[in-house]
């Protein structure tokens, strides 16, 4: 969802480069130096908003490097925030969107992809935006690893019909969906909340997919 | 569900060899000789229970020659009761379970197949009974044509979420998955409910899943 301009966002960002990856393609290949464990798999968020999944994820991770993606600089610059309070070792943050994802991610660079909450784009004439359309799958598969999973998550009953429809069509593997995440206790162990999630969970289900390329 | 048995149920059965086949095995291959219409393609209900859904759809597209399987006998005679009323010549019923499907039809035989409301068979160690569990789908398989669909509805979430990903880990290709059929206008038009489906729709969403094997 789109945020208010913020002043300060783009200045504090500017001001921790240690945190927010100002060229992320010069990155490519080599993201596992910039982090403190070299040896830890790579999960990317596509689309974190401001960033309380990633941040929450990181902290509870700490054997996983997490890098969060998100086109809106202000929401960048919450995330930032939070980072700036929790400095997490494993966690870094990039000004981009998911279309780029080849520019900054070598060919199986990444174990693991997070899509939450992302834009529904209802209208048919919209849909190669959807982040689950296709090319953007084609994206994912250029950079995950051969068993590398993605993870969907929302509560736009028409994007994830849309997205099972098109993950399957792709010939993606389901390994896990739910239909109604907080009511799922096996689930809820696991669940780690976004912002948005944690706003709307009690006014409908949750859905979520976790599945692969083949 | 399980109905409680009827004295009725059999004799009425027994007395309606025109409408009830007794031995489907017998018109393996040769289905289309038994309805009116020897060139309508066939689509056949895996446990039709009381035959609401069948009767109505044979009523609705009088194209489509029908066969509703069920294997409780007082369900079949529900069913059969309708059936003597609207008289149908493209309509037949046969007391069987999904399992025995190859020794009823024809590979290529069946041009759509319906599941509707089937057992959940919620405990792990009963997957094996659940109508979309492999074997089953391997069965499905084999009695449908090339194009041939499988349209398999549900309020059962478990049920739901685990032919998803049954369905798709079998190869199976979505066609189209609905996940509040009685909210989304483009499928109430085309919606034909089951007895069961009329009582419990109000409770809670009813899943639909459209999927074809490739």
């Amino acid at each position: 969802m789109r945020l208010r301009n913020k002043p300060w966002a783009r200045p504090l960002i500017a001001a921790h480069p240690e945190y927010v990856i100002e060229n992320p393609s010069e990155l490519k290949g080599k993201w596992s130096e910039k982090f403190a464990n070299h040896t830890a798999p790579l999960h990317v968020e596509v689309g974190m908003g401001k960033g309380q999944f990633i941040v929450e994820m990181a902290k509870k991770h700490p054997d996983v490097n997490f890098v969060g993606l998100e086109l809106q600089a202000v929401a960048v610059g919450y995330a930032l925030k939070k980072q700036l309070e929790a400095q997490l070792p494993n966690l870094l943050l990039v000004v981009a969107n998911g279309a780029a994802l080849t520019e900054f991610f070598e060919a199986g660079e990444v174990a693991q992809l997070y899509l939450n909450f992302s834009d529904p784009w209802p209208k048919k004439r919209n849909a190669k935006r959807r982040l689950t359309y296709p090319t953007f799958l084609k994206t994912y598969q250029a950079i995950l690893q051969p068993a590398g999973v993605i993870q969907f998550k929302t509560d736009n009953r028409g994007l994830f019909e849309y997205s099972l429809q098109s993950m399957n069509n792709y010939g993606m593997e389901f390994c896990d969906v739910c239909l109604d995440l907080h009511h799922s206790e096996t689930y809820l162990e696991a669940n780690v909340m976004t912002e948005y999630e944690a706003k709307f969970y009690q006014k409908g289900p949750i859905y979520q997919l976790i599945a692969r390329f083949k």
